[in-house]
């Protein structure tokens, strides 16, 4: 059974509160488990969330503040003192390069993990080990910050009443999928004949970032859109001057991208509750479904949406 | 009323749990608030205990494994957002010089509050502000480690009748007490007459260590000791061969050097429970004042001692 959600592992912006630890995200993804801008204490917020260090693939960090990246320290040491072998890859804005470097080493311990560091550009993709694609885009903040898009391909919906009588079993089916047609019994079939395309699934991580048309061009049609909701309105300017969303603001701007499902995090520790953040993101965008992130929230990824043949 | 107690901020090791965070406690002590050796999270520990990075004078560390040291860039940086401008002295073993600097500027901050380090080499003295002094003693784990003693000075209990009698009040009570000798209508009262000494307070911190020499000189005599219990005698190899101390030596090391009460902490994840810590310390020193740390425990100084005249 695979899984495909976000574990909210923390959603406090500078400062954490006693409801709020740093900021933190794990996207699990059938095998993949990328963990996006772990701020300090991750490593215990991933105990409350009944995690594990092997439950995390790869990490992606948009920029070098320290509330998205003065976890990995922990996080890095975690994985050697649990004598994981795998590599770890983190992803990262070239920008930030001695920053996560430094943060890798940050104190002396046995390096049992192969820490591989991917120092990333705008625009460009990162390939994955699995069928997943990472994309990155440029942000709007104080320094030099990457949002980040996972994408699943698209792909076809079987139909098993279809493919029976094409005489397509077993193994055949998973083949026809993969390749777009399968020889059966003397004869080509193929995938279009006994299947419908659907949309591979895509997730973007959008934070820190002021309204910008990288932050659009990442939730673009995204199925889940985990984005960054400093701010209310009535804060709107010191947003504007830190490179910040408003709650009306991430509302917006997911639904403007078409994004199907939001969560809002990185909260401002001056709002002690978030009933602002819920009634200004519905009013922005009334119809959007919406998610004010609570530390442990695990939110799943909406199903697949068909395509258009 | 001044305050002289540990709060207690995190009681884990190297991993942390559900029930304990990473190590780190305040020592309370008057007008100072030395912070030892804040791990991952302290920042937010912080919080959890109702303190502000004000309660904060100073930062003493024993060496730079991360369970020691990867709280600083959070605190450093937590000072500064809180627009301190009053200097944090930081000390620590001169071998970790290049890690606790490279901490203190892990990632890019605004920064305001002037970070002062003090490398610190076995057997000196630090000075501080205000009348307590600040010793370090070599330890013995598994890089260089120094442990720490905070030490108020020995002084005098005023009599109040006797003062009176003497024609001693208001400010010349103090002035006695300081200068150890005043005017009074024209001849010296000398403080031996008025009062009787006491000890000044002394608390001791020893961690991570093996049993050894600088342990037990730091513990001599402490009223409040501070130490490591990271293993039971059932690991006891693995506690000598890592640097570390099982429940029953830290027992035996804190009533071999007389000390007035004692606080096991740095607990291994291993053990779910403390229960074995407290029977283990209760039988190898069954007449110590012992508290088995929990976070955020505050766990005040004795009452003073007196001293033989």
């Amino acid at each position: 059974m695979s899984i495909r959600d976000v574990v909210v592992l923390g959603t406090a912006s500078q400062v954490p509160t006693r409801d709020r630890a740093h900021h933190g995200a794990l996207l699990r993804f059938d095998d993949e488990g990328i963990l996006l801008d772990p701020g300090e204490g991750t490593q215990r917020q991933l105990t409350f969330a009944g995690l594990a260090t092997s439950a995390i693939t790869r990490v992606c960090i948009t920029h070098a503040h320290g509330d998205h990246c003065l976890g990995v320290p922990g996080i890095v040491q975690r994985c050697s003192l649990d004598g994981r072998t795998d590599p770890l890859p983190i992803h990262f804005p070239e920008a930030a390069a001695s920053t996560i470097r430094n943060l890798c080493t940050a104190t002396p311990f046995d390096a049992v993990t192969p820490v591989e560091l991917h120092p990333q550009q705008p625009g460009t993709v990162t390939a994955t080990t699995g069928r997943l694609r990472i994309r990155a885009a440029e942000l709007s903040h104080s320094l030099p910050t990457l949002g980040w898009r996972i994408e699943e391909p698209d792909g076809w919906r079987l139909d098993p009443d279809l493919a029976s009588r094409a005489g397509v079993e077993g193994q055949d089916r998973s083949e026809l999928l993969r390749a777009g047609a399968v020889r059966v019994d003397g004869r080509t079939v193929h995938v279009e004949e006994v299947a419908t395309p659907r949309a591979g699934q895509s997730v973007a991580f959008v934070m820190d970032t002021r309204w910008c048309s990288g932050a659009l061009e990442l939730a673009e049609q995204a199925d889940l859109l985990i984005i960054e909701a400093t701010f209310l309105e009535s804060e709107r300017d010191v947003a504007e001057q830190a490179g910040h969303l408003t709650a009306a603001q991430a509302a917006r701007l997911a639904n403007e991208a078409g994004a199907r499902r939001v969560v809002l995090t990185h909260l401002s520790q001056r709002y002690p509750d978030l009933d602002g953040h819920r009634a200004e993101a519905r009013t922005a965008a009334p119809d959007l479904d919406l998610h004010v992130a609570a530390d442990l929230d695990r939110i799943a990824l909406p199903p697949r949406r068909d395509l258009c043949p």
